[in-house]
């Protein structure tokens, strides 16, 4: 197994995404292969003092946080992410992970593996905490502009996605909307909500922002827009309540006292609502696995990307979507694994 | 001052109405009509066992919490909603506070008084709670599917209603989108962000979910499918944060301490984050004051309505907004407050 980072992705590449590497690298076993810029990633190297199953893939170009994420695709064939990609097109790398621009990440996923059979829009998933279990809320931003069989597909994709990698059996479907009823919400999610309906997934209809956070449904649909506001209201929030909770206990001697005592608990809360626990959000619908990690990434985060991502290949995760989508596409009613039986994940890819 | 308050609104109404606008009756002493079923209403008085300046409309009907909010007030003339805006428009009420169906509410307000000129969709605000200071979000789900005009009308109405009613002067305008730069965003938004760059108001560009929370940006301007998404994404968190701090501390002797200790502490902060305090989003764009409350509003709640209607109606919010909303129709440029002076409020109903 090797893992292909994008060195040079991050707000504080290439030292954070080194430091993650090495982490994943020395806890999983798993071979990380560093992307990017050779001088620049031996200098992080050197400054982390550790050693571990790594190897570096040099090249000279990389992608910058403010660049147009398809046009830096498209000029740069020697950017990091892009250089990433090649790896697992040649089979060299089995996977991606990079906290670079993440439209360029998505774009370079998309022009180097092309897509998924019966998949238009390949797409962004992110796994929430709800009480009750994961969540999976999909497109969190790769697709802003959504018909409503895109919004059908990324039910499908993440479907396969959450049977094969998190362990659920037929879980339930739920369209983010402004209101329980079918007839609720925009002209978009209104005709998505009769596709999903008809459709063999285990839709369970409309749901509504709140619900993002209690579990009960673990695939919430939505279009790249919509979803992509929820995750950064739900961090903007989750920052600014984490900081007033730490604000109003100290202000009294009590209360000073109290955060002290309970810092483990508070500690321990903020790390479950924390994007950084979940590792990034893994690019649905492309013939490969590749991670988005938040560009303000930790070490941390880098590392929980990294096991992610091994995870993911072991989990057989792309051949299990190929195969799943093929079905979906394919037989109109019936048993889907006997469908899939006929199918092989790579001949979907085109 | 006399507010017309729907007794009949709300899933725990009418004793849950009837306490809070005793309440703000008794706080305020501006004069309360209860609107709705006179004997339910004198139990819910009964019960309460406290006296203020409250009156009785009696009517029949009212609309259930799930009826379509256009049909039920179209079918229904003697609905409470409904004809609390037709006190309004008699003179009799100076303003309207529901806590019901927030749909009918709206629709109501906007048969019975009918629109602003130069407003072609009224819109729902809603007020949060931002570190540097109150964030005003428009629209939270009156319009779901709008056109990038109606974008900029919302943030000419709550920059009038911000300059009007929270002491903002010349308040910066944003749109909320996913990444700063001006061409990010779906379709809409992006010719919205053009139109908002060309128009007088203090726009200041593409702003993030996060920017809900921080205050900077005084005013988010959305279309009603996204901000009632991350109104609900928000009020979800909230309480999910709350209930998981509590848990957390409950869990260890220290913790359970410390949460003792630091109880008054978390009651202010989730105070703060509550959608209570703020008493409801007002509907802006109609002729007259309309609030709309949470269906699952407390007493308080329903008293910080009251409060706040009352304040608008002094603050005479509905006439200057009228008077800016002609402005930014037919002056093309130069000074507002000057042109402002040859129209009248009430001239501009139709």
């Amino acid at each position: 197994m090797n893992i292909a980072v994008d060195a040079m992705g991050g707000d504080r590449a290439p030292d954070v995404v080194v430091q993650g590497a090495l982490q994943a690298a020395g806890e999983t076993g798993t071979t990380v292969t560093l992307v990017g810029n050779e001088r620049a990633i031996r200098t992080a190297l050197k400054r982390c003092g550790r050693k571990g199953p790594v190897e570096i893939f040099p090249c000279d170009e990389f992608v910058r946080m403010d660049e147009s994420p398809m046009k830096a695709i498209r000029r740069k064939p020697n950017a990091s992410v892009r250089v990433a990609f090649d790896l697992v097109k040649g089979g060299k790398a089995d996977a991606v992970v990079s906290a670079g621009n993440s439209g360029a990440t998505f774009a370079a996923g998309l022009l180097v593996l092309g897509k998924v059979g019966g998949v238009d829009r390949p797409a962004l998933a992110s796994i929430f905490p709800g009480r009750a279990g994961e969540v999976v809320l999909i497109d969190v931003g790769a697709n802003v502009d959504c018909r409503p069989v895109h919004l059908l597909q990324f039910g499908q994709m993440a479907q396969a996605f959450a049977t094969a990698c998190l362990g659920m059996a037929n879980p339930a479907v739920g369209l983010l909307s402004i209101g329980e009823e079918g007839e609720k919400g925009n002209e978009q999610v209104r005709k998505a909500h009769v596709l999903l309906k008809e459709s063999r997934l285990n839709f369970v209809g409309n749901v509504e922002g709140r619900d993002i956070f209690t579990g009960a449904v673990p695939i919430i649909v939505c279009d790249g827009f919509v979803g992509n506001v929820a995750l950064k209201v739900a961090e903007g929030l989750s920052e600014t309540m984490a900081e007033m909770v730490e604000k109003e206990m100290m202000r009294t001697f009590h209360g000073r006292l109290g955060f002290r005592m309970g810092r483990s608990g508070f500690r321990k809360l903020f790390e479950t609502m924390d994007h950084e626990t979940y590792g990034g959000a893994p690019i649905l619908g492309i013939n490969g696995v590749g991670i988005v990690c938040h560009g303000s990434a930790s070490p941390r985060a880098v590392k929980n990307g990294v096991k992610r991502a091994a995870e993911y290949v072991r989990d057989g995760f792309q051949e299990k979507l190929a195969l799943r989508m093929a079905d979906f596409n394919r037989v109109p009613s019936g048993c889907p694994e006997a469908a899939g039986g006929r199918t092989a994940g790579r001949d979907m890819r085109r």
